[in-house]
């Protein structure tokens, strides 16, 4: 047996069957009228969404769109968040479409087109410039469109955030424009006529260690205001990115945003002259939205080889690719994962979750204790709000996407 | 610096400009319009089929489907090889679409759908059966439609295939039917009156090992000749699987197919009394057109942080995961990489080649040694002919797919 990921607290059970907001999962499956489906639950973005304000209640909150693009919940999402971060030209577009104002839509990403950049110009959408030569490009851009662009710099600071899932900033890295370089470039994109909005700082992402994180923000705040005084422009506004992990392995504990928060505040409260008048943001997507998803798949056989059980699923890594621990991790392990029709019963045997796909890398749960499960019995894999529909490859070997639902 | 995988040696330039199918790749991607482009060059896969013929004179070849499931390939495979292997009803219908007779298509894959199987068994297509489960299903599927099902086993072999990429085969696997259990279900596909198509023995999949081929071919020609006797029914086919691998990284080799064929030409020669009329058949995807194809993208910036360049390019892991190093690989190593207008020349720097995705995992080329390349210049990344568009997250992070061109 292996262990698995922690099930979300938030998960409750009637009659022994999971409900994701307020439904039961077999319903939902059934009403979709195929496996597999991601479904989406909106009550407990908004919670999470609550309990920051609550935490934060000096701070904006953007939503990091490329942790889930799906379009019913975006809409969902955009009345209660302060702005939105796009990291390409369809994001930026989607955001829009969402009802979200250019003016509080920002666009970071290494690489961005020309085209991408007149479109964000156009909408008044802030660029966080990743390089001097694209603000030269986004300069031109607006120059020839007749529009004034929005323009941040985003930093590739000399810290990183330690113990972080992904690692950001620090060392040589394709995102921003070294410390070092930031002010010449600041006081130029003042000096053309641009609209200077500020810093974009992100220093690593998917940390559930809330002290490295205050240690972070503290270096960033500290990196911010220095960099302001040196290109001698007062930033409108500071993003310090995300960073906000979730746990998805045995051993990981939520992160206490409580404490970040509190620091965080007070940091802001005391913030540096420099800053005076910079609104201070931080940017979440999987923190948000990673918990609230669940990845509902059919089995469709059951088999024994080699003296272990195989649940093969009617889903796979073509929807779930992080689940099978192919997509950025080293060590596969497993995701928390359920028999939905009885959810919270006791574990009856050790068996093999797999995909339908005729690759070995298709494993969504390795040895995990479940109750006995048939075919046709629905498994649910939690922690799919994020980086899941969106981050996986869809096309591969046929079997074609999954449904999404917001419930 | 660290080293790159071999450029496959078909690849020549005219003027110091990479030629892809006899065209100056930089004409291909302007004649698209857009990049990034996959190219395949189908002269490339009909030599690599010609080659194959040359070598195993006496072996039926399937080409499977889910190394590149582009329609305008397929459609230009499918007259040149003896059947395609499928791995879901999507590509069922994709190989049926593309002109191959159902009875020249087998269907592999754990999890297979009842829909899949109607679909399947009403175009005459083989089921490589997975499980005793599958195995009811499909006959319950085949009299309920009246069509009498073609049905072959997936084994599962003791053996797996030494050193290979990817073990199919041998312990506790989620594909196909121990070993020990084969006969019975063989007895049982005969009993119910489906025709019976043999038996399907994968053990493994991208080796460089010719000896190691050849062994396992060896223990699967024994195996089936077991099982066949065991069950008493005389299998009309034996699919021993593909595992033909092409040289990725620095220091592989080219697989020396002669041999391998040789071998397996002796084995069928001399096959025991109980394959007497069995055809021998390889299904190969990876090793037909991976070398095949060039994923072109364009450098949209070039940068520098901490001392190190960063060519930052239009493409990205949503469309060539595996190049990134994130699909199946333990440690990340560099495919081949070259600027197009300066293929063959010297190299004159170390740089990085990130795609514009915005997270860390989004490295294409990591400290690479190439011409000097600027914004605008077309980067080829070999090796793109398999597993490339098809199994990446196109959708990731809103860039939109690439697109796709037989040359």
């Amino acid at each position: 047996m292996k262990p698995m990921g922690p099930i979300p607290a938030d998960f409750r059970a009637r009659g022994g069957a999971l409900l994701i907001g307020g439904q039961k999962a077999s319903a939902l499956a059934e009403r979709a009228g195929e496996t597999p489906l991601f479904v989406y639950d909106i009550a407990m973005v908004e919670a999470r969404i609550a309990r920051f304000r609550t935490a934060f209640p000096s701070i904006d909150l953007h939503y990091a769109l490329k942790a889930n693009p799906f379009a019913a919940l975006v809409h969902r999402i955009v009345p209660l968040v302060d702005g939105i971060d796009v990291a390409s030209g369809g994001e930026a577009r989607a955001a829009t479409e969402a009802g979200m104002a250019g003016f509080c839509v920002s666009f970071a990403g290494p690489g961005k087109r020309d085209a991408e950049l007149e479109f964000a110009i156009h909408q008044g959408i802030t660029i966080n410039l990743e390089s001097e030569n694209e603000a030269a490009r986004a300069l031109a851009v607006g120059a020839r469109i007749g529009v004034r662009p929005r323009l941040a710099v985003r930093v590739n600071p000399e810290f990183e955030l330690r113990g972080s899932g992904m690692r950001m900033g620090g060392g040589a890295k394709p995102f921003g424009v070294d410390a070092a370089r930031v002010p010449a470039l600041a006081r130029r994109i003042v000096a053309e006529g641009a609209e200077f909005r500020g810093f974009h700082i992100f220093a690593g992402s998917q940390s559930l260690d809330a002290d490295a994180i205050v240690e972070a923000q503290t270096a960033t705040v500290a990196l911010a205001a220095r960099l302001a005084e040196e290109a001698g422009a007062a930033p409108p506004r500071l993003n310090l990115g995300g960073g906000f992990g979730i746990p998805y392995f045995a051993g990981d504990s939520p992160l206490d945003i409580e404490r970040i928060g509190a620091a965080l505040e007070a940091r802001y409260r005391d913030r540096p002259a420099a800053l005076a008048d910079t609104r201070f943001c931080l940017e979440l997507g999987r923190w948000l939205v990673g918990e609230a998803g669940v990845y509902l798949t059919r089995v469709v056989d059951r088999k024994e080889s080699g003296g272990q059980i195989f649940l093969i699923v009617d889903g796979g890594l073509h929807h779930q690719l992080a689940a099978s621990g192919n997509f950025g991790a080293v060590v596969r392990r497993n995701y928390p994962i359920a028999v939905a029709d009885r959810f919270g019963a006791e574990s009856e045997e050790v068996a093999n979750v797999c995909g339908c796909l005729c690759t070995p890398l298709d494993r969504l749960g390795d040895q995990v204790a479940v109750p006995r499960a048939q075919v046709g019995d629905l498994i649910a894999i939690f922690l799919a709000g994020a980086y899941g529909a969106s981050a996986s490859p869809s096309a591969f070997l046929g079997h074609g996407p999954a449904q999404e639902v917001l419930v």
